[in-house]
């Protein structure tokens, strides 16, 4: 083997998407905990661990066997084969799934219209990759916005065309704006994304008003709108239906998550996307029939053991997440509000500082006086020890803002009361 | 709600993966399947199901959370936050998936190269994503070439430029011209990708030399090997080393599944990309650091349940899957005999009809004197009610070829022998 070499690659010879600010930021995110794991982090949107429970994953694998071997007629190899052998490319908790929607957001989808995805990640990608046909095509998206959705869209070769967002989670006009100027520049928005309960990062909502303006705009305009929804079950209760729930013809993509509501570890998502697609000589497909043929090159099909889980999950609480994460439902609320009186606390008296007040979520955003960039994150993980996210991540941005991403969703009281503590101390440095 | 209207989706306006051969082809082969449940398959590849128990579902993960508590030194936090939460973009098994490679096919490599994916299909779309910088990129393929391999590459947008197989497994003449004529037409050919042991759909599988001086060639020429090693254990052991086990200077990405060896419906598999890449600031990171980055994007990490399973199932046995499939192999062997000779019993004197002889794996290549197309396939199923695979399929053509694929992985003797009758009475009544 002498006289071999080692292949010479360079990132920029790799995919655009690896040179990206994006990719840059996650890396950087990512490193900055790992370097100091005893800070508190309000940095990391990840679900509540208190209530993790090994047990129940055995639970809830012999629950979803259970009704399979009922629906089965106790056929044990059709069983085994369901839950065990390559599978049905949409998945096979579609129809439970389905339920699910019915019950806990009043969303009446056909089941054949559901992809069970790797995880929300997947389904966005999968519609972002299918509304990709060449280089005239853009992602209309709400900013800031989730880094995923910009990753999403920089590994689709979409360009995101950025949609101010406003106290009311869009700013509508801006949208009209953003979508003539980009018409005339000889692009096509095919979709705008966005979060429309308790957004990343910002926690901010849509009213029912501006829910159905968005969709009237979507017709009047021809795009889709991609509704992300993984936190919507995380408030009170008392907000508008989801845009699906109030889509009538089709115009909304719904991405749904279980990594919120159900099981982070099982890497179960779906999307609903019952748009009818013209074309395949005459047959019925819906868009979700051609998410199935992109995901059938990416992942083949979504583990049905995961998918299991999750099912076993919707049978044992009448399909209902809302009822399966009442516990969590309340800790979120109460960890929200009670950074919300921390912040207070805090710095009511301090000029230029400032918050939003969501209603639910994992988050809300904290506007100080000064650029928060990487640079003060890494003083404030090292003087100070404690977390956040510098805002202009959300933004595909490198240039710092003027604030900070707080998440909540698994620190105890007393970790929000000390971590408050040394935020206090860190902005109060930079003043 | 009235006045809108459901939006106007063709399929020339989506994706161009989805309007190609290859995506038909997936969904022609599934509905023949499906209309005619009763036909015996020689076309599915499935793993066999004889084996399959649910209980050791609930073992395996069992066992890998007792390594896990080890591991963690009884953290019980910790266990549950592995296994439930969000975690390693590159996976929790990756140690566990080095060392099956160094005890089943004496691959050395450092843990950290590797990226554990939902199965084997993301690690192909993950590498052929991230080698796809601009359209001067191009894959190099030997065909004809598992389906899957063109619908990632057609998913990524990258074109695949076909290199003759031969009964060696690969024509290398005819890939040094392909090479050649691709340069000078201004492509960068970045790789080329085989399944070196028992391909689908020959069976075939390259000597030593012939995996010496591909490697060669691979440095000549400078671009990547992708050894696609699904089923490399699948035979009688006497084969030569893996493309990586003879890989000293970083020129294989290796792509592993446990689909086969393992669960299928964990949707477990894992990339090997130990090449150094340049231009990160002078961070030494690899070709899997960069996967990871994508992956991240795509689905975030593995289902560490998914990954729990498969790493119990290798701990139970000492990091052997030969060893753990011991009992399959025999299956998928007898049935490979049994396969040959029944074609002999049934085609010796039979003009033009003609087979190949793998010794391994799930496949084997009949040659008929007529076009075997879908046409002749629906034909077979409904008059004769045996399933077998077209060609042309895996040369991403339309064009019908004078070869079948059979499969008898999941096959019972008995079945075998009743298929082989069909398929006799379906061959003699094209002549």
């Amino acid at each position: 083997m002498t006289g071999l070499s080692a292949p010479r690659l360079d990132i920029l010879e790799l995919h655009d998407s690896l040179a990206s600010p994006v990719s840059e930021s996650m890396n950087f995110l990512n490193e900055v905990a790992h370097h100091y794991p005893d800070a508190i982090s309000f940095a990391a949107g990840r679900p509540y661990e208190g209530f993790f429970d090994l047990d129940l994953i055995h639970r809830y694998l012999a629950t979803y066997e259970e009704h399979l071997t009922d629906r089965l007629n106790g056929d044990q190899i059709a069983v085994r084969r369901t839950m065990l052998q390559y599978g049905r490319t949409k998945g096979i908790i579609h129809e439970i799934v389905a339920e699910h929607l019915r019950v806990d957001e009043g969303i009446v989808v056909d089941p054949e219209s559901v992809v069970v995805t790797v995880g929300c990640q997947e389904a966005l990608y999968l519609t972002l990759r299918a509304l990709r046909r060449d280089d005239k095509d853009a992602l209309l998206a709400v900013v800031p916005s989730y880094v995923g959705a910009h990753g999403a869209a920089q590994l689709a070769d979409l360009p995101v065309l950025p949609v101010q967002d406003s106290p009311e989670g869009i700013d509508l006009a801006d949208l009209v704006e953003v979508v003539r100027s980009a018409k005339a520049a000889g692009l096509r928005p095919r979709a705008c994304y966005l979060v429309p309960d308790f957004a990343n990062p910002s926690g901010a909502s849509l009213g029912l008003e501006t829910r159905r303006e968005l969709l009237r705009l979507a017709e009047e305009h021809d795009f889709l709108v991609i509704e992300d929804n993984p936190y919507g079950l995380l408030g009170d209760g008392s907000g508008p239906p989801t845009m699906k729930a109030l889509d009538e013809h089709h115009r909304v993509v719904y991405l749904g998550s279980f990594a919120k509501t159900g099981v982070p570890g099982a890497r179960v998502g779906y999307v609903v996307a019952d748009q009818p697609v013209s074309g395949r000589d005459g047959r019925a497909e819906t868009l979700a029939d051609q998410l199935a043929r992109i995901k059938s090159m990416l992942t083949v099909n979504t583990s049905p053991i995961a998918q299991a889980v999750i099912g076993g999950k919707l049978l044992e609480n009448g399909y209902s997440l809302k009822a399966a994460n009442k516990r969590e439902i309340q800790v979120y609320l109460d960890n929200l509000h009670h950074v919300q009186r921390g912040l207070a606390a805090r710095f009511s008296d301090t000029p230029g500082v400032s918050w939003n007040t969501p209603v639910g979520g994992f988050f809300c955003l904290l506007t100080v006086p000064f650029a928060a960039g990487d640079d003060l994150l890494e003083t404030s993980a090292r003087r100070h020890r404690v977390l956040w996210t510098p805002v202009h991540h959300f933004y595909a941005e490198t240039e710092p803002r003027r604030q900070l991403r707080l998440s909540f969703s698994h620190l105890s009281p007393e970790e929000i009361d000390e971590g408050l503590d040394r935020l206090a101390e860190f902005v109060r440095a930079q003043l």
